[in-house]
């Protein structure tokens, strides 16, 4: 079993971190993205959508998409659990990991895209919907801060795979020149919570 | 339990099917997002990312997102699977659920969102990224056609909820003015086979 990654990519960092809360020891095999190692025929062959983390498995199969990694590895060693313990948790979880995604991981994606040199030769750029995705971004700073005021974790009162793709998702916010405020105190207080964690430095 | 929807936007549809496919009955209520009935103070309450479907549990516990619903009901009642039986078998369709969501809903839906006038009273519309999505989307359905020249569903051998989303995702194009195309023939098979269950109609 092996995982394709790229170290600095903040996808794979959320993998990296998954199996270390979950004390599983992984190959890593590194793709550079920024030479265009992913559009290989060679890499092609593994995954035609191109993208990394990609995880191969020892009967050859593999799987893409980084929850679909965690997932795998949710199902294959349960403890401890980031994804749920019972249905209410599984769907809350399940909630705020796609909150996270939606609303602030992807609008960071794409500003990165739009608006930066690093992926100018592959894509094709529309900065005017990067820099909207810039004040998206922006804003669910203020907002996490808000949701943080209550509750130590994302999804409630254990830390969970929201945590992290919520944690991968601040950091690469540095990209795109955004951090979080003085007056954030709730996210600045969780982002140090988080950070602390062994597992934060996969 | 209920679920607050809005009966013609794919997103609900895709867990109305879901839970015909279980056999679970629902009560549902209407919201009507044109109208602009998500953004009411009560519905905010609710939600306050302002979004259907919109589950609410008998405890008082409010879960929005689509797949989270989802995974609320395949844990409650896994019978029968629709998110897979063992890691692999999850991996593998949380992966394709994903990639339909990633390379297919997502742009068909703001490729609505940015060329129509549905959504331009509460939206900043790009008409240019608008296009680009709707070439995304185009060019998937010919990605999907050969995808399903070697296997009956989108994850492999048996339906799953990776077939739900590419369903509800084919027939809302109608909306971006995409159809299949008569040389598709794999993907009209496939959209044959799925829309011939009694789940389709839910």
């Amino acid at each position: 079993m092996k995982i394709y990654e790229m170290k600095i990519a903040p996808s794979p960092r959320r993998v990296r971190i998954f199996l270390a809360e979950k004390g599983i020891e992984m190959e890593y095999v590194e793709v550079n993205l920024q030479k265009g190692e992913h559009h290989s025929a060679e890499f092609k062959a593994m995954n035609r959508f191109k993208t990394v983390p990609l995880l191969e498995l020892d009967d050859g199969t593999f799987i893409s998409e980084t929850v679909a990694i965690c997932r795998y590895f949710e199902e294959l060693q349960p403890e401890p659990r980031l994804m749920g313990r019972n249905p209410r948790e599984c769907g809350v979880i399940e909630m705020w990991n796609r909150i996270i995604e939606l609303n602030w991981l992807l609008p960071t994606g794409m500003c990165f895209q739009h608006t930066t040199d690093y992926f100018a030769a592959f894509k094709k750029q529309v900065p005017e919907w990067g820099e909207l995705c810039r004040d998206k971004s922006r804003d669910f700073f203020d907002l996490l801060n808000d949701h943080l005021a209550t509750q130590p974790y994302i999804a409630g009162e254990d830390y969970s795979i929201a945590d992290i793709t919520a944690l991968c998702t601040l950091d690469f916010n540095k990209v795109n020149q955004l951090r979080p405020q003085p007056h954030q105190e709730h996210l600045l207080a969780w982002h140090k919570r988080v950070s602390s964690r062994p597992s934060a430095s996969a």
